[in-house]
């Protein structure tokens, strides 16, 4: 937990694989946080014609070549959700969950996220909603709390939060198996709206309300102001310039979270230009020392 | 030659080649200028390793694999060498000696040039220091005229020259056979600098010098600053916004001419977003008329 890397990259989309190539090739010593399958968007794609070099390729092929490219260059993965980004001035603090990892500089390749936030979520933020839930459990000790769980990593969240809650209800927004504990209720419903006064009181749902203290929202992704606070959004994107730097010194982003056109290659080229700038960065900041 | 394109796109490695990919998707009617060897620099890179989706590939294969690729999208390529780009309001001339073709928007993707200008060639540039001799030969009926060949297609346009001027000097910087007319003088030597007064006066080599009315610098490219004129430069490059847009309206920018990281994918990522630019701004067009 002590190491403190060159580089930590935030997302295995086209941008953050093609940064992790560019920053290895480098020899920086990089960290690159995402999934498995790469990116969830591009396992979709049924055909991709406009990646050059392949033509007419499945979206799973085109993430097989992906995959087997960093593979070859010995880049793996971790398999987990930052919630949060802190610049602590020399370097950066990765907090997932009860962990923390360090890095001097950042690349921010998160994607976009097109699940609208319920409406009263930014309204009550951090006044009742949130959304790590093994975070903040201990402030909801012998209170209210409902899950709204968006993928399987939310149980063991949501039983976490069981041991300390009075009460806890889960609304999962996937179909699957759920491995809950037994306090735990599962309500079915469509949540609507986070009412409440200076903070949450209740939720409603397509079918009826839930009276509750906490609300934690898991999804996939959180939104960039979310993720690294004091981050400068621009018409809800990164605002980068054309070396791919955003307004924190260090941090860099590229992809879909920069801005359009969501396309593969766009983001790969920004992956390249936002690893070279982060190296250009570090060879600077090493000269000065 | 009365057809008017939607794009034309100027240069074949990876920028150009993905933007003309990008635009027939998005079913533009596009020309494309360049060489069929693509890249020269691609063609003589020994390995790419952080071009997404090859690992540890040649440059020959990787050209092959682009050209694959735009053959089977039945992306033809013009090998006509572009001497200037006007902007004429409604449309764009391209001047390829004695041709014009037109297009609604541009896209700049001619890679960077290495060589440095000859000492004295920019403050003699119209003034007896030309690109285009086919051009501008009948200015130079009855004179001396020096042209200083980087290529073998250079041979025909001294030829050319040769039968309107007195006196021709060709220079070659490359090695090969010179077909050139008997009247030509062969001189074997490197130029160092061009002197004058209102205009050329004369060509100083490394050894002796030549006393002449005008010198045509024959590149592989021109600047380009040469190629469009009022195109604003800034430190040595195209200067373009985030989405690729030149100073000057419907002219879009590329690749290696916009600046560094000089990498394939970098350059591809742009070549992307040029031409989902020109297609927007031809979109615009179309629904204000």
């Amino acid at each position: 937990m002590s190491d403190r890397y060159d580089i930590a990259i935030v997302g295995t989309g086209p941008a953050g694989l093609e940064a992790a190539i560019n920053a290895k090739i480098r020899n920086k010593n990089i960290i690159v946080f995402g999934n498995k399958d790469l990116s969830p968007k591009l396992v979709k794609a049924a055909k991709v014609n406009n990646f050059l070099g392949f033509y007419n390729i499945s979206g799973v092929d085109l993430k097989n070549q992906f995959a087997n490219h960093i593979a070859a260059m010995g880049i793996g993965i971790i398999n987990e959700k930052i919630n949060n980004i802190y610049a602590m001035g020399e370097y950066f603090a990765l907090m997932v969950n009860e962990k923390v990892y360090e890095a001097k500089t950042i690349i921010l390749a998160t994607g976009i996220e097109y699940t609208k936030p319920l409406k009263g979520e930014e309204e009550y933020l951090g006044k009742g909603v949130g959304y790590c839930a093994t975070c903040d459990a201990p402030l909801y000790k012998g209170k209210t709390v409902v899950i709204i769980g968006y993928n399987k990593e939310s149980i063991e969240e949501t039983n976490y939060v069981n041991e300390l809650s009075t009460k806890t209800y889960y609304i999962p927004m996937y179909r699957g198996e759920y491995n809950l504990n037994k306090g735990v209720e599962i309500i079915n419903g469509r949540p609507l709206e986070i009412v409440g006064e200076d903070v949450v009181t209740k939720l409603i749902l397509d079918k009826g309300e839930i009276i509750t203290d906490g609300i934690f929202m898991l999804r996939d992704s959180v939104s960039p102001s979310q993720l690294v606070p004091g981050i400068e959004i621009e018409e809800g994107h990164i605002k980068v310039d054309r070396d791919m730097k955003t307004n924190i010194e260090g941090c860099y982003a590229a992809g879909d979270c920069t801005g359009k056109p969501y396309q593969y290659m766009k983001s790969a080229g920004e992956g390249l230009v936002a690893a070279a700038s982060a190296v250009s960065y570090l060879d600077r900041s090493h000269e000065n020392k």
